[in-house]
């Protein structure tokens, strides 16, 4: 069997914890499997390597900090490699180049484009354990790359892609993916599988186990993953494609606090001008989530819509400043609001479940501010001191037993 | 002009002195020159390395640890081209793999093989100040290796060697090569040439400018360098193959304290013992230096040599154990003895040099213990307590209008 295993950065940030995870690898290397190691840099690394270059350059050229970031999971490989070999197994740590990660060319987020699993197969061939920098790549200028925010769960995917695994591994500090934050609902439970869809779902919506990048490419090459805890040998959640088990209707509520409302109002029903809101925002890089267009007075029309609370004071700016080119007569904010979101596959064929949803939250008294859905997700934006009350009721309603 | 620029790692240990050193770069760049600088690990980075390393595996794979070790000149270079750019100054870094610096295959300690300078030559043509990691390459694996003690320079005269550089300017805490080690005579002179014969013997004897492999490399190539400091402008010592400048008999004299002397006793006249004796040592990778044998009594002979203080005990260990095989009667060391050289190409055709070099330490009443000389060097061996006097006095002998 070959088994990509990959750890993040707490997971290696200090002595005992590289050979916590040296020895978890070589479990599976001695029961006879071949083991590919992809790691990130070491504990607060990359902070330490940013703020160097801030000190240098507060506006450094991102080529250049692609190639100083690099080197933060060089350190790990090298470093989880001696702690192998002091434990008498032999291992090999493979960067960027030695690997041939080839991305695209984009600086700081770049994508990872092809693999030549020449040379981990010759390694592993010869019986070590490979270890793999994970968020770097290499591009067309033969220069370094990075991946971006959940960078090297992309590698660890696209690895198991590239050489056909048996199983990817991707290693975090919690047990699994919960039908809930265990934070808020104490008897939330650990789900056995989830499909892709699903857990891009609830990755979109902050449950924050796993990058929607990594499940996205996971997705397109049919790699099934299991997220499990680092710190325990407990089974993990396993994202695949069909989910074997009976299905449930609905597999987890997920919340986001990190969420504001903008409403523009008032804007001339006239066709474009939904275009350009939100161009405008594109352009500044403001994500921009749930959308709601209603008819206002006199033939005018509001748009409604949610973004992170650290954009919101930009966003604002920007569509003020732009507030007559719009034709906005007003634009309206709400700070406080948060998203609260069941999915579940199983909704795909099942209509009544936004209908429950909403009557659960109706009936804890909790307000319902905008509705999004999805055919495998319902989302309502409500108040944010009703989040955690909102989320207790739905899980009971759809996922206690 | 096409200029080789070469940092120690002192002279990026920090922001300040990472922009000084951009800066004297900029400065050539600006004329109008094509400007290669070749960086070392910042301060201390490859001593805090080497502890993270010991800290995991106390005897750590050499492959890894030039895997761990090749990042701190990949983070020195990514920070100049930061520096450089805060400067608005294009430039670009670039590492082991992306100027192919090519090695033989041992870690630690290889030796350049080959550049494929085409990347280089690129990046120059589009104006830029190209940064490259001193002391590392990769071999035939495709892995990192590292080129062992004065790597950088090493590395700045091959590049100098295969971009046909007009100069390769080598940048240090002292401003040249200097007659003596002004600490010791007041009065040492900067000298304005040297050649690379001179510098060889110089370096070998502890003068610590340069070391002797890239000063090696730069005479194979014929690479004319120049030695200076990186704190000020002063002009330095140029090494080169003829000095043009009226010859001098004597260019310097150098000191080497860290000797001690070792005599091995009444060993039997037969061929072979001498290859013996060093062939035991040079196992362990004891460097033994000057070498007297003699005639000992009852037809018996007697080998004495130096080396390092550091190596003394292992050798003495090493010898006594195999004492009899080598027929030996005795060994006995001598701790505290010390090296004084005189070096000068004009030496070869004045074989007066070495006899006055001994009336000059005999009216000093300093006692020589040994003598070791070649064409261009006159070497002695004598108690450690006289150096200073011994070195003031050949100095002002030789070195004195």
């Amino acid at each position: 069997m070959l088994i990509v295993k990959k750890f993040g950065g707490t997971s290696v940030a200090d002595k005992e914890r590289i050979y916590n995870v040296a020895r978890r690898c070589i479990e599976d290397y001695q029961k006879g499997n071949d083991v590919v190691v992809v790691l990130s840099a070491m504990g607060d690394t990359t902070d330490h390597l940013l703020e160097l270059a801030n000190e240098i350059n507060p506006n450094p050229s991102k080529r250049e900090m692609d190639m100083l970031l690099a080197t933060g999971e060089q350190t790990s490989v090298a470093l989880m490699a001696m702690a192998m070999g002091a434990l008498d197994v032999p291992a090999v740590s493979l960067n960027a180049y030695q690997v041939a990660m080839h991305t695209t060319s984009s600086y700081s987020n770049a994508r990872l484009k092809r693999i030549d699993s020449e040379r981990i197969r010759h390694e592993l061939d010869s019986r070590k354990i490979v270890i793999i920098t994970g968020f770097q790549g290499i591009n067309k200028y033969d220069d370094y790359t990075t991946l971006g925010r959940g960078g090297s769960d992309t590698t660890a995917v696209a690895l198991a892609a590239a050489l056909k695994a048996d199983a990817c591994e991707i290693y975090t500090d919690v047990e699994g993916v919960y039908t809930a934050d265990p934070r808020v609902v104490p008897n939330a439970k650990k789900l056995k599988e989830i499909t892709y869809d699903e857990m891009l779902e609830l990755a979109t919506l902050g449950a924050k186990v796993l990058h929607n990048r990594s499940v996205e490419m996971a997705k397109k090459y049919g790699v099934q993953l299991v997220v499990r805890s680092s710190l325990n040998t407990a089974e993990g959640t396993i994202v695949k494609e069909a989910v074997k088990m009976e299905r449930m209707l609905v597999s987890g509520v997920a919340a986001d606090k990190n969420t504001a409302r903008i409403a523009v109002m008032g804007l001339k029903d006239q066709p474009g001008i939904a275009f350009k809101v939100f161009n405008l925002l594109a352009k500044r890089n403001i994500n921009v989530d749930v959308i709601l267009q209603s008819v206002g007075r006199d033939g005018t029309k509001d748009i409604t819509f949610t973004v992170g609370r650290d954009n919101l004071k930009e966003a604002v700016e920007t569509l003020e400043e732009y507030k007559d080119s719009l034709t906005a007569q007003k634009i309206e904010i709400e700070e406080n609001v948060a998203k609260v979101s069941i999915v579940g596959a199983g909704m795909m064929t099942n209509p009544g479940v936004a209908a429950s949803m909403f009557e659960t939250l109706y009936n804890v008294g909790v307000n319902i501010k905008m509705i999004s859905t999805s055919e495998i997700r319902v989302t309502v934006i409500i108040d944010e001191t009703d989040v955690d009350k909102a989320v207790r009721a739905v899980h009971d309603a759809f996922l206690e037993e």
